[in-house]
């Protein structure tokens, strides 16, 4: 986690100690960044562990509010290893550009194929934008809403916020979300070159 | 401040020797770059000590002109600790282009929790851009004017210039700082893809 | 190969482990990246030969589909020392923009004397783009038939994918990648500017 | 000039081994790099003395065509200690955009504070495009006819190319070569945003 956090910071998708990382440590507990710490110069002590439900285990720390929307993950995928939440530029304009529609839908990109599952371009990849709130239980809602009504899920956008994802680990992780930061830069290059997506 | 100079300087935000860095030392004093110096390589050297009306103390160095800009904060917020004054892009192109109104305004971003006192992205956050001039005393009066009037100010824009931002500390002034090089990308980015602000 | 891949990894050329380099070894072989390692990190392992019909030599490892565009190459041209396989941001947006002409015209740029043979921006330099499919033969022949019909070749665009693009040695091979990639970036900033190509 | 190579390499300045540097040896001589190296990775085999006419000195290697445009500047400017040409991508966007009206202008930009000799944002600073070529002896002499007008010259654009510029000493020319480049960059990002400069 402090790797990936030095990494991502580097690459100024953490700005002013925003975004928060988790990893699975087993089927009921997460460890989980704490609230307001500079994500590129993580240490021991800016991680915390809590159970599903996002309470503290073994420590009088506080779990950040978001902790209930990486629970959630660990809770509804089995095999979730890790879950990223990163605020890059990208992916902040692309959540206002495209709330209004609620989703961005990737088709014809070779780069589909860096998401598990995906074997082709000729495939469509669709990546929701929930509106924000500071109430976590409302995002928790609208996240389990998307998945009970049995639609595929690789990583969602918060309306001028940023970007979840997840994998079996952190590898699998950072490649969703390399996959999704460069998707989402290429949609808005075609979008200002062409007038409209593609 | 010689490791705030290095980043931000890494970033091209300080190019060709612009930008100027301060730091409070006591209620009476603070330590400021010295003109003309390159930010990513500060000595001790390139810092002097003034006080609070801008006066050098213990040395024939001249302080820069725009001391006074800095002097000015430590004077109206008696708990600023650091103030950082930059020159990026995203910063220099935002003051030509917000100048006629006067101010450029954050709404429904969640980076605005990153200005300190802000707890949510349903409020409004204002950072105005004043007419540049050489003459400093010109410059003061424009930003006691604001403060005067009692509106909120956490940061300003000088057209074709840059920013000046502070905070308790270092580390929260270069939060704010980097908060709003983000924001203000963020608005040149919808503006490109909307054709107007958000 | 380690060198370029951890030098282009850096400059976001390889997102998400998407990319492939090779390098002749003789007459009669190559040898090629594997296919889902992280570029940015390569070691020997991640490291295969393969003869000119991309099958592979003293080993159990399968080569990716893509190498027979590479060995495609080393068949073709007999000077060929290195290929790169790279999926940067322009590439991939140029290559949807421009994939109904069929091919980017480069005309007027003191960088086209980067590309082996051309000495004056007095000339035209043309990049195919090739439609994208998952059935690497129907790539090859469309390579083929370009050859085939004697136009000049230096390198090529794959819809929504990336280039390939290569030379006697791997120096010149990165040569060529870098002003390949510079060229497309000019070309999209005049795009975005003039609302139409130089 | 290593260590300038070194940082402009890094920035993206000198692509696929283009332009040269050159520092002033003494009142009839000047060091220039070799065409064609990485100058990134320049070391003392890279580089050679020429004469003010541009004859290479002590040395059988044959200096680059682009040296008379090095050499003109230590003969028309007295105390310019040293020259850099680079290709960034505003800068070979800019010359296209702006070569018909045959330079760029800069008004209102504190950074323009950063050219030698200006002290205020209420200056005009001229870049002059020159049409490319091929033959020195056209570029050298429109260079001669734009100083026997009298005009000041601090730096200048040839057209699909790159930029000079030059200063007293290495440091000062970077400053210049680092301001050009911001402005340049600030007046491309008021065009797509305003549709017109500023």
């Amino acid at each position: 986690m402090a790797t990936a956090g030095r990494e991502l910071g580097a690459l100024g998708w953490t700005p002013a100690t925003s975004s928060n990382f988790s990893m699975r440590v087993d089927s009921a507990h997460a460890a989980v960044t704490i609230s307001g710490r500079d994500k590129g110069r993580l240490g021991i002590d800016d991680i915390m562990v809590v159970d599903l439900d996002g309470h503290a285990v073994g420590t009088t720390a506080r779990p950040s509010a978001e902790t209930a929307l990486h629970t959630q993950i660990y809770r509804r995928f089995a095999d979730a290893g890790a879950v990223l939440h990163t605020h890059s530029r990208a992916q902040s304009v692309a959540s206002r550009l495209y709330a209004a529609q609620g989703l961005v839908r990737f088709e014809g990109w070779e780069l589909q194929k860096a998401i598990a599952g995906y074997t082709t371009h000729e495939s469509v990849l669709d990546l929701p934008v929930f509106p924000n709130t500071q109430d976590m239980h409302v995002l928790v809602r609208q996240v389990d809403a998307w998945l009970d009504a049995g639609k595929p899920l690789h990583g969602y956008l918060i309306d001028g916020h940023g970007i979840y994802t997840w994998g079996r680990d952190m590898p699998e992780t950072r490649r969703h979300l390399e996959a999704f930061e460069f998707l989402l830069n290429c949609e808005l290059d075609l979008l200002r070159l062409k007038g409209t997506a593609s």
